[in-house]
């Protein structure tokens, strides 16, 4: 087994050496002016990435229980949402929104293609009543990023009082979201993959929109984002956080702040070109649009079944398998994490060689 | 302000630096043998912890959170639970079941005193149809540890088939808790604290008869256990987890395993009766039963109003706020963390100094 092991999944990635550092210092406690202190700075520093000026709820839970949050804060049994369909993420919110009793009406598209914008106008003609729209800006699974500046100007044309919750959880940090100009009222992220900070934080950021569509009487008391959302104004948080994910935090959004956005989209637009560059050169199929910077699907050549095993054990590099039915026909290549460029020549190199074998 | 800082606080505690360390490390990738090698020895290492053969989900959440998680696996709207309330946090996990539509029958006590016996059979025989019952086993706004040797025998004689739930989030590591002889259903807790590793893990062992009784469709899916139990069995967790708290929590065990349950026992019972010697000494008043290992609490001395301030400005000790009535009037000192012998010298040198100022 290959003694250095670099991860190019779709999450966890790599994170800078400084996010390790901030992590590994003594919690503080959640009661402490010190605390109060670095949620500020943090929660600052979010509005930055998320471009809004709209708070952001820092949950301890995976992007998916602040989607459990928001589906919960909006919807209660009988009452209707609109869900984009395209991938496992998307299909996953679907099937939450049913589990707490709502009735869903998909908009479907195939795996690997964006949003068909006749299809979401007739379901939004169809659906009257939804109270939510929601939309993955980048599916993890299909690698497509869905594109939002065509999309929510219909949305707003057809169905002005509609709560628009965009799924950033794998473009933030990677792609422009522009929250507030684009006229989204809930951003869902984390703290992890384009964010550089490590996984375990949910981010939630609420237009004022979308507070007043919350219910009065959700039925949570961990994800009721209103006492989330009070707390906040008082620095502090309802429960007790993952204080030492939270140092993490803030140490990856200064060195965003370091970086600046537009520098950074760039960068990782430049890294997503040069793997799928990488793979078109040595004979691999990318998938569908493959329109995300966060993450490039290919097909696993027919004369490497066990390419992902392969890259693993001789090259150590660690790749995700493909879902639900193309599990082992696409492999999908993460890169919205810390990489240097010896980590991207040997992805690479490895990528190259694999595909040589017979 | 004080240069270093002491957290003797009812958690966040203070961890071993070799937890630290494991935390530092870069993220493993969820679906990798790696991260499967760590859950596996992390779970078997638990069940040491919690004296149980049950699983134990690892939730991204804190121990609030894994409580939501139990209470919806087992209660949907009109269901009835019975839940000891003498605090600030069994007073939550009513409130919460009651968010979720459940009829609660409350067991009052007073703060500071023990479960009364013959309430709680009072209520066992009231409330037949009652589908669980809720004892928080050290309660953390009070310092009172419930003497489940006591309750679980007349609960198991007048309700054989409640599903008992027991809440160990201050007391596992400190106190015996054992699941399996005491015939508990679920036991939560959380990494922190006790554990000795860092926020931001709920901890959740499920009986077999525990199991058996969690509805079929309940309204989660974030904190469906089932699908965590399910995904455990194949050393992988549904959502992607907090990865580098599991490595801490890997560490903070393996130190546990080294030291040895028992002789873990006495040393926090020697800690904890060194500090109530060291307050009574100093003049301070203990507050009720005070018979828990991991929190102390006592009045604040009428002459030093700002008792918990001067502690941390000058000695750099922070200890908490009593809670809800008592915010002003009694303070915690937590000592479920690590501590170096000069820390809890400092603790008490700071203690002794504070009450003597007029």
């Amino acid at each position: 087994m290959h003694a250095v092991r670099r991860l190019f999944t779709p999450g966890p990635v790599p994170v800078h050496p400084a996010v390790l550092e901030a992590t590994a210092q003594q919690p503080l406690y959640h009661r402490h002016r010190a605390f109060a202190e670095l949620l500020e700075r943090v929660h600052t520093r979010l509005q930055m990435l998320f471009e809004t000026s709209s708070p952001i709820a820092v949950l301890t839970c995976s992007a998916t229980g602040a989607h459990e949050a928001v589906a919960r804060m909006l919807h209660d049994r009988g009452s209707e949402a609109i869900v984009c369909v395209g991938g496992r993420f998307s299909h996953r919110w679907a099937q939450m929104l049913e589990r707490f009793g709502a009735c869903v009406h998909r908009v479907e598209s195939a795996w690997g293609e964006n949003i068909a914008l006749d299809a979401l106008e007739r379901t939004l003609h169809a659906a009257p009543r939804a109270r939510s729209l929601w939309i993955v800006h980048s599916e993890t699974s299909t690698g497509v990023l869905a594109r939002l500046e065509e999309i929510l100007p219909l949305v707003r044309a057809r169905a002005p009082e509609i709560i628009v919750c965009v799924d950033a959880t794998s473009s933030l940090g990677i792609h422009p979201v522009r929250m507030d100009t684009a006229g989204i009222d809930v951003v869902i992220a984390s703290s992890q993959k384009g964010v550089g900070g490590l996984p375990g934080l949910g981010l939630v950021a609420v237009s004022s929109r979308a507070q007043s569509a919350f219910l009065t009487q959700p039925e949570t008391l961990y994800f009721d984002l209103r006492t989330a959302l009070d707390s906040l104004k008082r620095a502090t948080t309802p429960f007790t956080p993952a204080v030492t994910l939270l140092a993490a935090l803030d140490a990856a959004l200064e060195l965003i702040e370091h970086e600046g956005l537009r520098r950074r989209w760039e960068r990782y637009a430049h890294t997503a070109s040069s793997i799928r560059e990488c793979l078109l050169t040595s004979g691999y199929r990318l998938f569908g649009e493959c329109s995300s910077n966060a993450v490039t699907v290919a097909y696993v050549p027919d004369h490497v079944p066990d390419l992902v095993e392969r890259l693993d054990a001789e090259h150590g590099i660690v790749v995700a398998r493909g879902q639900e039915r193309f599990r082992d026909t696409l492999f999908r290549i993460g890169h919205c994490g810390w990489y240097r460029q010896e980590d991207l020549d040997a992805l690479c190199h490895a990528l190259a060689t694999v595909a040589k074998r017979q």
